[in-house]
């Protein structure tokens, strides 16, 4: 099938935040992201279109395919060096009701969407659930957002607050006992501070300051560094993080 | 100081891997990455090229500065939207002798800079020192390689081999006990093996079909993902593993 003009303009426009907020969809580019929706989250995608070139390396249902010539393509696309795939899904509504899995990680203005997306497939990966985020991070719905964390975030409890107290409060308020910051200088360690994933929140901010919120009652975690040079990211740190509680769980 | 004009084609130069090779030096960019090359490696630097609109944020001694017109610096430096500081640094030669630390940690075939930096970060922050790679793998002195390592490279042990099995019977022969290659599908949980930091070589390939060399006496190891979804990358991957020795050093 061929892309309409309607869907060329919707294609266009969700390039932009805005564009998101009005049509309620976004953009997912990339062969492997657009395979995983489509193998988890069939019921979200309105169409994929695929440039001329790449329509022979891609499969999906009829109804769905609209092949694109390269040139119109390549001026829709938000790569460089396109892999000539695009899917258009329906962002799902905002996570409501109860946390799922042992722990929250929380993303406090974090503004690089490439850290945002290997946080969340990290996650991902170790079977949790909860990424919930503050104003000045970076909207997880974003074309470098869903590329980065190729699509993962369908399968996330995404919630969106205020302010890092808001946020702690509202995970008080559904049973959550304690909250951590991740502290780059000081702090319980992260390999040895029991209550960490028990029903807690996770705070990392982004580099090289940490967190910028703040909240009372937190306390400080810090992954132990032996070496002489502390220069780890956001995303580094939380995959730390992340894959202590999976080493806990598997013992 | 002005930039003369052999500096000036030293630094274009030095943007490929034949310019490096001929003159033995690399370009270090971004306000963080000299500054930390200042602090660790003053001896290695021949000069700094810093635009006039950054002048003012940067200090180092007089006589490596050289200021360079913002039109100028905009057409040399490598980034698209540039912090205003690049410095020009003689390559250390390639390590030799003992192996330093308690693991090597081993690149397979690993072509993205921006993993091959995260990894070197990760490996410095934990206190090891042995960085070994094979052909195929980034030029671990070039411009988006050492942006994303914000030079750590220099204070590493960094060893090039052809192939894995060169790597890895060179590590024999220094004394290694065991290599382990790092496998996404199966082998012993990085979580419980023993052996896993003790005199050992850790490969990791590049994303997402894991390691390509082979080695007839590797083990495998694999990091455990309880989630539905199994897709971290290689600098993810080698961070989790990185941060367990750490773990174990710690208890």
């Amino acid at each position: 099938m061929e892309l309409s003009r309607k869907e060329l303009a919707l294609l266009r426009a969700l390039a932009t935040r805005q564009g998101r907020k009005k049509s309620g969809c976004c953009r997912c580019e990339g062969l492997r992201a657009v395979r995983e929706l489509l193998a988890f989250y069939p019921e979200k995608v309105k169409f994929a279109a695929v440039s001329e070139s790449a329509s022979g390396v891609f499969e999906c249902a009829p109804e769905l395919l609209r092949i694109v010539p390269d040139k119109l393509f390549s001026e829709i696309s938000g790569t460089v060096s396109t892999q000539g795939i695009i899917a258009v899904a329906q962002i799902p509504p905002e996570a409501s009701g109860e946390i799922k899995g042992n722990f929250v990680l929380a993303l406090d203005q974090l503004g690089d969407p490439g850290n945002f997306g290997t946080i969340a497939r990290s996650l991902r990966a170790a079977g949790e659930y909860e990424l919930w985020y503050t104003k000045g991070s970076i909207d997880p719905w974003g074309d470098k957002a869903i590329r980065s964390g190729m699509g993962v975030q369908f399968g996330l409890n995404l919630r969106r607050f205020e302010t890092l107290e808001e946020l702690a409060l509202a995970g008080v308020r559904m049973g959550v006992k304690n909250v951590f910051i991740a502290d780059p200088h000081q702090g319980e360690s992260c390999f040895t501070c029991n209550a960490l994933f028990d029903r807690s929140i996770i705070v990392i901010g982004g580099e090289p300051n940490g967190v910028k919120g703040a909240y009372p009652d937190a306390r400080r975690v810090i992954i132990p560094m032996p070496g002489d040079y502390e220069s780890i990211n956001a995303a580094q740190a939380a995959t730390v993080l992340i894959f202590e509680s999976v080493r806990r769980k598997m013992n």
